[in-house]
């Protein structure tokens, strides 16, 4: 049976940049936050607070480090955020199935 | 190559409430409001809010008829609005496919 209750869907997840972030790095080890950027399509800021966000939730997990003396951001999912984005995306998947 | 920019997705659709009557009508021929909100599973307030801004999209078309004396609104997607559907599951399905 179709569920189309839109509260299954998380929406720590489903916000676009969110979801674009979450995407990115499910198929990758860790990223680096420029990277990310240029993949999500969204500024400094933005990327910023989405990924706060998403550390807050214990979805995405930062290590920080120096390379020479430029500080260099790595993000990845944790073992909750990678569940999570495998919930969400079975729970879209049924949602948005076509006839 | 999979493409994460988050602006590909329409905002229009990608609401959670909007995706989900968009994925409810694209089922259907078309559907009364008060099966809209037991699917969607929100308040009357604002399933009409959603349902004008897809309205105003040119996404939804309404018919409104009298069944005795109690009018009935009753939703379809347009054929613009069924074209914006596939454009953006087609995009989130490249956004979202697991490794």
């Amino acid at each position: 049976m179709q569920d189309f209750n839109h509260q299954q869907l998380d929406d720590l997840i489903h916000s676009r940049i969110r979801l674009a972030i979450m995407s990115v790095l499910v198929t990758l080890d860790e990223a680096e936050f420029n990277f990310l950027k240029e993949k999500v399509q969204t500024t400094d800021g933005n990327l910023s607070i989405h990924l706060s966000k998403l550390e807050e939730a214990g979805y995405v997990a930062v290590t920080k480090q120096f390379v020479g003396k430029k500080p260099v951001s790595s993000y990845k999912l944790t073992r909750k955020g990678r569940k999570a984005f495998e919930t969400y995306v079975d729970r879209l998947e049924a949602m948005i199935k076509r006839p």
